[in-house]
């Protein structure tokens, strides 16, 4: 497929700046690219790249130099470029057999959507519900009762448990678990555990996307919910009872404990550790590789273990550094004093 | 199903205070129960919502104030809520068919016990034992040779290769790995890394349950050994050549390197990482995040990373918060003194 | 299968020293062995227990006290026992069953190598090419284009997204998935993240080792590249993007954040992170746990978060133990002095 730049910029809500003649086939980055290519350029530390690049033009972010070619400008470039990413992908779709593959095992009391794909051994269990449009891969089990909403795509691998619920434009990577037992168990005296039924479940919002291999486990009694917009990486794992809200991030390997309530808007950067019963306000930003076990206040940035906020973070660490030096100081005043 | 209180005490342990002809039919959360219903106050924390709840009674821990509502009191609450959660829970076994799934490919070698469910697409190969009254969800591999006790649960999912041998009672959550190969690589001249086979397996006792997209490697030589009792989390990773003594729990995204011994009624907190050929002692907690590399002695709790004794690790912590002070006291000495 | 010493000496590169007729017909641990059979002693470490051990022979590091006993010498010991475990492993082909099986779902336009192993439940999809002598356990996904060389072994439950390519003699543990989306999104006004599409793929060259649920995403555009050699273990992440150097060794739980570039012959050991766009040398060693937000320089070894060349970071930690002695000090000072 091509477009002119003229078409794209329009397409993209960013701003052309020279030749809106130049025909476009694809995005690629600096280093690769071809004169019928667009690429990125972010930041300042890609305006170097992308002089030395063959590029026939640039998505620009707002401020950054002039590059000398046709470019689109805009004060968010990521999105700009994630709507022209977008414009050139291969549709998903294209790709996807229609209908239900003759080895998949639905049960006959599952309903069904228009549209859907149920893919080479999918099985799908009494009661379950997957919404229209949506895409159902190999090897995805679906427990009874579990609603799966519309144009979700459900990739290799994914285990659902019973009772679920998952809404609208949901994306699940392959070996993602939703529904798994929580971890709950109470000592016996003979220093034995028994395990606490988890009969709880899981809701979650629309417009969700859940990464490869990661984990969200049931609630004890009542419902672990992942609010819409949410998107959570690769092996990370949300506990029993946690409640994330809406368009909160959470990065790969990062860690959430049982009944953790997080608020909207939220970053916890990658292999995060949250401990349990904690609550974290909106916009909060956690760090990478912090460990938070207190309450965190809305609209800071932590960091460290124990997680403060991040200048006082910053100032421990940098304090760190001193001893050394304060060391030195009072030997000389030991010396000079004769104390 | 409906019990009232008095039958519910007798049922768990506890002891009954007020009306033991409340009729109870289920367990829930204080903030969402019905006047049918009973819920946990294990701490103080708790007391005001249970205050708030419509719940018809409560499961109070001895020794927290009166809630002026009918009561279950236990020295050990959380053991009384996990049996009368039981006594509610839906049983899951009604929900399983019985008997192998057609589409499922068992060896004739295999040796299936009675009651046994094997669901769709399970794959069971040469010479697997599969114990009475355990269920194998779709997409189970059970290698050759591999034994599993009774009344296992193996959600889907889950690998286990050959030669493995769990005891009975087990719970396996989906995507878990058991038996994969080791870790191991012996470096060749030219920089590339030879394979060392990994030749010996994995042998695991009664009772123990693991968690979603956990990896338990088997051995090199010999055995990886998980003692009965043991309960891991979600995305546990356990090495080859690894002992785990009975009762020891390891929760989510911990990691246990290679030939590492861990006594009996241990917790390893969250994402907490011991380094190779570590012994830990009986009763040792280590808490969430910690680095392991030295042995750690039995029934101490250890913080931090390097770990270090609790009492310790928090001393280091608060003295970092000192730094600036002491700098300030510094200058003042040097400015008063003139040195 | 039975080898005198002698044999073994020979077929391993080690050098006998001793009754070359001793016959062995299998390695084990020094506390389980028996007089046929052979165990390494790598270090000093080991010296007692090998002194104690009922084995016939050992395979002993260069420069260790006699065992008075049959051994095989070698300054790189590990290797020479890679080599004899292999001696007498069982023939993990020996119990794969040749051909495709007929539940298995492979597409009229894959291509499908000599000697091939497709076992039940595989699902292989359009155009996916699979090499000669390669293995495909059940419930393994092959998205469409993908390529598999030659002498592969593909364990259950592994997910390979569309487009990837994997060289040589590839080993992929179960649970792992190669070629998820990688974790981009932009953010809109409204506070929603848009999804940047994930175009690019993943390319993994000969000699690689992946371990169970280890993650590997697929670049936004162009391609993620692991080098050949390289050895991942369980449940590591490895983000969009990426690009890993030759024998690279990248040990459990760690996680690789997008576009980070990694040398050749680096080992970054368990639980490490890295940050997004970071650059680390060849023959780099950063310690467990350690997090890396900076480039690090070629050939030194790194620990802490952040992480600082190892003698610094161990400086620092020493320090930090020196705290409460300076206060006493201080204190003494202003006491002494009246200041």
């Amino acid at each position: 497929m091509n477009k002119n730049l003229k078409e794209l910029a329009d397409l993209s809500g960013g701003q052309l700046k020279g030749d809106g003649g130049v025909v476009i086939c694809g995005v690629s980055e600096p280093d690769t690219a071809r004169p019928d290519q667009i690429c990125l350029v972010a930041s300042k530390k890609y305006v170097e790249a992308a002089r030395q690049s063959r590029a026939g033009a640039f998505i620009i972010q707002q401020g950054l130099p002039d590059l000398e070619r046709p470019v689109i400008i805009s004060d968010n470039s990521h999105l700009v470029f994630a709507r022209i990413v977008e414009i050139f992908a291969e549709d998903a779709g294209t790709f996807v057999p229609a209908g239900i593959h003759p080895s998949a095992v639905v049960s006959k009391t599952a309903v069904i959507g228009k549209s859907v794909s149920v893919q080479a051994y999918a099985v799908i269990e009494e009661n379950a519900v997957i919404g229209d449009n949506s895409v159902i891969f190999p090897f995805v089990y679906v427990g009874r009762e579990t609603k799966i909403g519309r144009q979700a795509l459900i990739y290799s691998g994914v285990s659902i448990r019973e009772r679920v619920k998952i809404g609208d434009r949901a994306i699940i990577h392959s070996g993602a678990v939703i529904g798994n037992d929580g971890f709950g168990f109470a000592r016996e005296q003979a220093g034995t555990y028994k395990k606490i039924r988890q009969t709880g479940t899981v809701e979650i919002g629309d417009d969700v996307e859940i990464g490869a291999n990661a984990c969200i486990a049931r609630a004890t009694l009542g419902k672990t919910r992942i609010g819409s917009g949410v998107k959570i990486d690769s092996l990370v794992q949300i506990a029993h009872n946690v409640s994330i809200g809406d368009n909160t991030i959470i990065v790969g390997q990062a860690g959430v404990s049982g009944s953790v309530v997080i608020g909207k808007n939220v970053i916890l950067a990658g292999q995060v550790g949250i401990a349990d019963h904690v609550t974290i306000g909106d916009n909060v930003i956690v760090e990478a590789k912090s460990g938070v076990h207190k309450d965190l206040a809305a609209g800071k940035i932590y960091f460290g273990y124990p997680a403060r906020e991040q200048k006082e973070a910053a100032r421990n660490l940098a304090e760190i550094q001193q001893i050394g030096k304060i060391r030195k100081r009072l030997k000389e005043i030991e010396k000079k004093s004769g104390i």
